[in-house]
């Protein structure tokens, strides 16, 4: 194969396994709606719904885009799995800050961003993300990390999440767990309230090992061990009743959530001064939340 | 008197009149809450409470504080006003960005600040703020700006307010209302939904005509403009009756609220970077928000 087809190769297999993540997370997540048979379970289960965005095409080329999976449902109050698929040229500034872009601004991205906010307080929040970016060079970014509304209820729930992430990181790389837990617990941190976000998780970027193969197996293994533990962590949570109070604090928490991606997350900043697909970044949004 | 004693004088004078204003306007509002008697009369009239928040001291010198005034009511679901004062010396970046401040960065600072979210979404949100900014040299900045849940059926309340703020602005400066409308416009944006936060109002920085005593007239008049107009607003709207759509509209654009202050607004961003009284910026987010 030539070197054009080895990246054209890899592209399409990032992309397909983004896309296959997608799909097994979102069946997982509409059985568990439909098993459900707790509070609010006389609602109708929720589906999830998909929408194409595309981004504007740029001097007549096609600059791809992507789809949108949202459900609003009895047990998932929200959640949003995005997949993108997109690419492009740097502006300048931009180039300035990306390996190698400097050189040949040109770029493909792809991506898998997933938030739920739940219904039932007693079960955290969540996000994971996965996203290969190609210039003239290739790397992996992502994580996921957990975001309970009562952290002194969720020792057990932090403590499962961590364990699966950190298998897959240690059937990758002996230090890797250490280095993108204390990566998440630094990103996702609000200064202001001084107070982390949530139970932390893994989180890393510009990941390449120079081993491509490798790199990649790491990322499709963080999103395979979100898919087997965070499904454990709802159905563990999900039939525990909760009331006025508990979803006030949720609500709390919930507003919290809100002040970090919009004052503090990289990625949301970037995304909405770049153009990108607004309602696709701010999905992260929850449902509802409060301020006292 | 010595420049000393006058700028002294300046100073006290702009924190009395805030503080006044403050007074005048938090009795007013407690006044609407007794007067009410349409939806939500059922419950208590709210009445404002007040908090002192202490900045650090710096090298063992007092460095300012201010009182956050906090009502939660039946007709304003959520107001906060809040009164700072403060001294201190910025930093070598912040100096840079400060007229004068680089010969030398000490300054003293007064402001009101207020924000109301209102139960009765017929009734629009506000937002006013007045601040006197003294380095070696000193002006005024701050503005005021109209926020309705439902821009069609407000153009009466938008015209009210801005004409009582265009009769503030002419009577000290014949272009005063232009500029600072087309200011408090570009403002008050939010690019990534490309509309406007609301119904606009006025918005001036670093004002200094060079005399003072006008320049102090024109900031204490706008506060005046805002305590004529605003109450009229809010006994205009607030005894419509208000349906569970209207409310999730209201909650919708409050959304919209927390992302300009939080993406946008210079002024939090600042604050929550520069280590101010979180809860005193955060006043302004909604009791309770919304996205789809």
């Amino acid at each position: 194969m030539t070197a054009a087809t080895v990246l054209d190769d890899r592209k399409k297999r990032t992309q397909a396994a983004f896309e296959e993540l997608r799909d097994r997370i979102c069946a997982q997540f509409e059985a568990i709606e439909r098993e459900h048979s707790g509070q609010l379970s006389e609602l109708a289960p929720g589906r999830f719904e998909r929408k194409r965005h595309e981004r504007p095409r740029v001097d007549g080329k096609d600059a791809g885009g992507g789809v949108m999976s949202l459900m609003k449902g009895r047990v998932f109050e929200k959640v949003g799995v995005n997949v993108s698929t997109v690419n492009g040229r740097f502006s300048p500034e931009m180039a300035k800050t990306v390996p190698s872009a400097e050189q040949n601004p040109d770029f493909w991205a792809s991506s898998i961003s997933l938030v739920a906010h739940m219904q039932n307080p007693h079960v955290p929040a969540v996000h994971m993300n996965l996203r290969h970016l190609v210039t003239t060079e290739g790397w992996f970014g992502g994580g996921a990390d957990l975001t309970p509304m009562f952290m002194e209820q969720s020792v057990e729930d932090a403590r499962d999440f961590h364990a699966a992430l950190k298998r897959a990181c240690d059937a990758h790389g002996a230090d890797y767990y250490d280095r993108f837990r204390k990566w998440c617990d630094e990103y996702f941190f609000l200064p202001h309230r001084n107070e982390p976000r949530g139970a932390g998780g893994i989180f890393f970027d510009r990941h390449n090992t120079g081993d491509w193969e490798k790199d990649f197996a790491f990322a499709t293994a963080v999103g395979l061990a979100f898919l087997d533990i965070y499904p454990q962590i709802v159905r563990r949570g999900m039939s525990r009743s909760w009331t006025e109070e508990d979803r006030d604090r949720q609500l709390l928490r919930r507003g919290r959530y809100v002040e970090f991606n919009l004052l503090w997350d990289r990625g949301t900043q970037f995304g909405l001064r770049t153009g990108h697909n607004t309602d696709a970044i701010l999905m992260s949004m929850p449902p509802v939340a409060r301020w006292t």
